[in-house]
């Protein structure tokens, strides 16, 4: 059997990157999302082991230091990474997962695992993130800029990605995904025991 | 704008790869298919520029002098090559083109333009491959005996392909092509323009 392919997606926030996912991940019902941990305290309504596992610094800090993560990062004296347990095991198993993490992170998973397949979202423009975030109205001029000024900085990185999707138009967005991830599966790496089957039943 | 994609087709007769590839003709009609040269005889019905460029040996002989051919190979003392021009041509103009040809040619393509996304389609198994040969009714036991034998030589070079897919289910065969279509056209090398693009519209 082969073994899942592990895909990682990344794109700055207001990039529609949680819709494209969740409607992806509703089609492919086979693909894991793989849920990050965090040190920061569970928001109202976040539950532990769906938006995120929730440790303690101690528990974090004992996970990294035995290997127990893929890829991890400080921001605002919190920790936050990918364990590695379950990922290993899906893919073990013949099932495609799904990291959704920002740009640091993925650099560290393509070195850990280079066949890893990193898949970066644009917007369509800087000016139309910058209105989709006023939109929002949830956030201060001041926090916009902020986010957008991170936002470039993220996007010079998509440079290192394996896939380039604009998210100018949803549905388009979507279908190029699910291109990607069928495409990943298709490659020469994935099925040289394919070829090997074909003429074993001659 | 983006320069066109080549892709390079080849699977060994029986497997379906004619019906496939003019499936997704059918449904993507800016993708140009190139036409091959030869210098075998026209059969009936057979068109000039539609089925082949029939040529004369010294013709032939002459393009692969002048670098007109892509690649090109001898069987049974003809030549079969690609033109180079019109597929040149079409790339410039940002369109993607599909060649359809043996193993070897695609090789010569491969180290000639090694940006071009080489497929492999598979027949389910060589047993199966026996079959279809067998239901068209068409050839003498030792013609297919024969087919099967240069199937399998063509099978094993699928290893230095990009993609391989297995046509099993004619529909699930035109939907993995149409994939690595779509997916090849998002690669990061694909589109360094659109991510500095993003950027400038701040």
């Amino acid at each position: 059997m082969n073994k899942g392919k592990l895909f990682v997606v990344s794109a700055p926030s207001g990039c529609g990157k949680g819709t494209i996912l969740s409607e992806v991940l509703k089609k492919n019902k086979n693909l894991f999302y793989s849920v990050s941990a965090t040190t920061r305290t569970p928001r109202d309504g976040e539950i532990d082991g769906v938006n995120y596992y929730f440790l303690s610094k101690e528990e974090f800090k004992m996970e990294i230091d035995n290997g127990g993560m893929i890829e991890y990062a400080q921001y605002c004296d919190n920790f936050y990474g990918t364990p590695k347990e379950k990922v290993i095991e899906k893919l073990e198993q013949g099932i495609d997962v799904i990291l959704e993490i920002e740009t640091n992170g993925a650099m560290q998973v393509k070195r850990a695992m280079p066949e890893a397949v990193l898949i970066f979202i644009l917007p369509p423009s800087v000016f139309e993130l910058r209105r989709r975030l006023n939109k929002r109205g949830t956030e201060e001029q001041d926090v916009i800029d902020k986010r957008v000024k991170e936002a470039e900085d993220e996007i010079l990185k998509a440079h290192n990605y394996d896939y380039i999707i604009m998210n100018d138009e949803l549905d388009k967005a979507i279908e190029d995904f699910e291109a990607i991830l069928k495409a990943s599966k298709l490659t020469n790496e994935n099925n040289k025991n394919m070829i090997e089957e074909v003429l074993k039943n001659a």
